[in-house]
């Protein structure tokens, strides 16, 4: 770490420093500058006590940290890049797969006319909510086990893999029996409880970003699912919260960019939470694609307009059949062909 | 709710909006304007399908809700304010209450030292995180139930309340034990599995505002608590996050006065989250007291230097009393007493 | 507009808002619905008083705009979209720009020699800053008017088209005897007097996005420009300021999608500024083009590590020539031929 | 500067950066560290070139400033508060100054009607806008030369200095000519050549915070006019841009706090910009007060529903009146006593 004085330090002040950094574990070596004093702490930042508390000492300006706070999740940690194997569907590498299906689950009609649909169009896992993180305790909450019912006899009639979210560690269990993948929300993000079960669970998990996570922080949550022992972790960007109003969040596609360089986990897009506007939603999927998305997740409905939860964010049939077509040449120009 | 049609919609398509809000339930109300069609749909928003799905629809360029969407936290709905009975002391109404300690139970004689110097100071409340959520895994993840045992203890000898941090659902019942106040933090700010769990176990709440949570998605977590039967909920600002880099986190003193004109519950200000920095700390607390606070959450640490967290924005026992000091007369300008 | 009336507001302080909607010139049409009365204010809020001002009655607890500010920039005031000619090079349309140079120019040396590499690659425009908007008076400010001479050479040699940025009134007439396009940057992206000034001059402008500046906003800002009588306005996404630290804007791509489908006007992508970061800028283009931008303005130096501004956020000759080859296939899949 | 090197940077990769930060006229120091390699160079950073352009180079991963980058503007290079005489009216100190009147002039009988208001109620200083920064060129762009005419005579009836705001360099002399305080608002917050013309006027300035603009370069904008001659200049708090949409901006009462210890600038607060809601004006003021601000600056107009301009947080002459009371007790507890 790096401790910056404040400019005119006394030279008790500045042993002070060095003390309490020797008390605490580092090795000082100050370097005396024009115009204020640095002090490097060498030791190792991840496994040592933080200096950043000797902020509270008068004398200290700043404290600046080093190292990078993750590690299994790095790049460096592991060069080249992670395919996770969902019960036979790779995810990551080469391939690039569609994840596709209604916001929640609301009848056996709905779901299985979907899955049909994104089937035809190309997506090999089906997606659907059980469990739904709403704002507000009066909205509809998902069919919960009836939900993930549907969701296994979906799988049973199209060999559509499952991804599925999970809201409470509590249901991990029961959720991993019907899920091919686990599905962490943006505002269970930082439940790292939530993380831990699901690490334990050995299912694949598709970690979103949550509302105003810092990549370095979306890569320490994933960094709790790697050293809780499951490394088949999808990361998954949804879209950032702004000031623009325009749109319900700010997509981060340069997010995409970032995390396929400062790891090596398979990055997935979700542009209809992103922008929640299904007419922008094919726009965003071909941004994508050109960014180095190693898959997409897409809400598709029959009938958008009466859905239980998030209509205006979801895609027709139709819509997604046009999706599918419209990203072809941009997965081509990026040399990936799709997994189905 | 109001749905705004696109300039020049034909009649056709005006009419598929009107029956679409007929299909959902409201009644609707066209209006005809100089540039463009609204239609009013009159109709309970609160308990209803939401018409936003209609946003899919090509001739919609805008829906927009009119009621509030929280209503047990409401002022309207509850005009007094509501005053928390924590264990014999009421938190709310015309008193001021102190709650401080250290950011986590690092020992015995780390908290006991605190818990004396802060009753001597003023506090009422003691605060001690056992379960602590940190960004990394890699981080101190505290005491645990050594941790609970240890406040506990503290009780015993000061008679201070204990508030501490409940991160898990299956902690609940357990650290409910412990705790006269579960305190949600900012990660777990929609949570919405922790907070049932936390609204059933029937011990006052203390919820803090997520970090990119707007004031209307912070009452409706409220709402979470008190639609599943708890009313004994503290709202706490904790700081939101911006694009400022000078503090960790930009404390936002105006939403103390908001919460409190739009809601009931009391408001209590945690400032050293808010700043991450001990010596703003103190001039942050008046701010709060000014903007018409309840009380203050405060970290407090016999040698931050050396805290096993965030040392760098937790004061001294000598901090923690100069504060006290300096608040004062702005609590006689606010008029109010401190609780103890 | 749409005025909202808070629950429980009696007759005469609804017959108040009436009245007073009446005074400043709008029809008045109220709505009862189930638990609030809103009224419609039907008249033309692009030309008259807004009644935003009636939010301070108590009475009001909101007011709502319905139709859009901007009119000559949007898609419905001009359908199709707007070419425009750069000194006989096309900006819109089929055709897709590239823009590329120096952050500042530094020296002929320099200039030329980049302006030599940008146009072997397939840049039209030539980019340069001779005045620089720069965060501390200490450092840089541009050339001047030696960096405008310097352009206008450059010009001579290669026939490029020449775009460097405005920042002042006064030098708006000298600049424009230089520049082909004149630029106006984030920092001025609201200020409203240079904007007329360079409407008034009659040459292109590119308009950048301010760093806190919604999509309406902005389109308001083009409306200034467009106002003032110069139709041949070109939109620029540089970056919005979020939370984020790893790069130093948040490149908001989906703006692009966005502004192309609100207004009729070109959509270049200025991924330098976006990241801060050179190793990502090659990325950025490829989504920028993706999304469906017209152009892009890419900052190139012979030698970033020296550069005397922004260095670490310039491409080389050959990350350049790199960048030209890997958009290539995304311009073909988005049915897109590079202007040269 | 602190160069970071990337973990596993070769011998020669860090000799071409010592190399480099040599060529760039620093002396480098390199520590060798468990985990990575960085460098401190030793030099002026604030008359130097800047080491950031290193990030270009692949194995260098951060570059960090150590200095801090505005001098005059400190509160080392100038330890004791400055004081700032407007005409005999001095602003900054022990005393605390009430600045007030209507967001636009709009004509003889308002401007006169308020500005004998708020000088009864304790205001030095009368504030009222002659040209307008509208987001939108079709809303009201203010009175201009009458507005200025209009002011004059207020000032000659009661005595009241006068600030008001300047859009363009061309009219920063005529405007100095009635103005006490030239403002420069938020949107022109970074508009350096009008800073730079503000500077030269040698009439006293105050300098609003940007809506994205951080501590730091709010601060090197104060610096502009500093370094370019003029000492007289105000910081003006007045809400940030944020996610929050319950009010217009974030008003950061913490910036206060810190921009009065970083600095020795008077801080001056206008709230009335920062939330956009006359309600909640009163208790953003007590809360202003109590974070150690020198003075307010308050929209005040005998009809805010009728205002032409901002209406929705104009406060009524009583609204004035009882604010003035309200902040009394929090002035005495702040130690300070009003100008008047």
């Amino acid at each position: 770490m790096i401790i910056v004085l404040r400019p005119g330090a006394s030279r008790e002040q500045i042993d002070e420093v060095i003390t309490e950094i020797r008390t605490l574990g580092y090795e000082p070596s100050p370097i005396i500058g024009v115009a204020q004093t640095v002090v490097a702490a060498i030791g190792d930042e991840r496994t040592q006590h933080t200096l950043e508390s000797l902020n509270v000492l008068p004398q200290v300006e700043r404290v600046i940290r080093v190292q990078k706070r993750y590690k299994l999740a790095s790049r460096e940690s592991h060069p080249e890049d992670t395919v996770i194997d969902v019960a036979g569907v790779p995810v990551g590498g080469p391939g690039f797969t569609l994840m596709a299906g209604p916001c929640s689950v609301e009848s056996a009609e709905q779901l299985f006319a979907t899955a049909d649909a994104v089937k035809a169009a190309g997506a090999t896992i089906l997606r659907g909510g059980a469990y739904k993180p709403r704002t507000s305790p009066y909205e509809f909450q998902g069919l919960g086990k009836e939900g993930l019912r549907l969701l296994r006899e979906a799988r049973d009639r199209t060999g559509l893999r499952i991804i599925t979210e999970v809201l409470s560690e509590r249901d991990v269990e029961h959720v991993a029996e019907t899920a091919d993948i686990l599905q962490i929300g943006a505002r269970n993000a930082q439940n790292f409880q939530l993380l831990i079960e699901c690490a334990r669970s050995g299912k694949p998990v598709l970690l979103k970003r949550g509302l105003s996570e810092r990549i370095e922080e979306w890569l320490l949550a994933s960094e709790y699912l790697l050293a809780h022992g499951n490394p088949n972790v999808m990361l998954c960007e949804r879209g950032i919260r702004t000031f623009e109003t325009y749109t319900r969040n700010t997509l981060d596609l340069g997010a995409v960019a970032i995390a396929k360089r400062e790891s090596h986990l398979p990055v997935i897009v979700d542009p209809s939470q992103g922008c929640g506007r299904a007419d922008l939603v094919i726009a965003l999927c071909a941004g994508a694609v050109a960014m180095g998305a190693d898959g997409l997740l897409i809400e598709v409905h029959p009938n958008p307009a009466e859905a239980w939860s998030d209509g205006q964010q979801q895609v027709t049939f139709e819509g997604f059949r046009r999706l599918v077509e419209t990203i072809r040449p941009f997965l081509a120009a990026a040399g990936r062909q799709p997994a189905a």
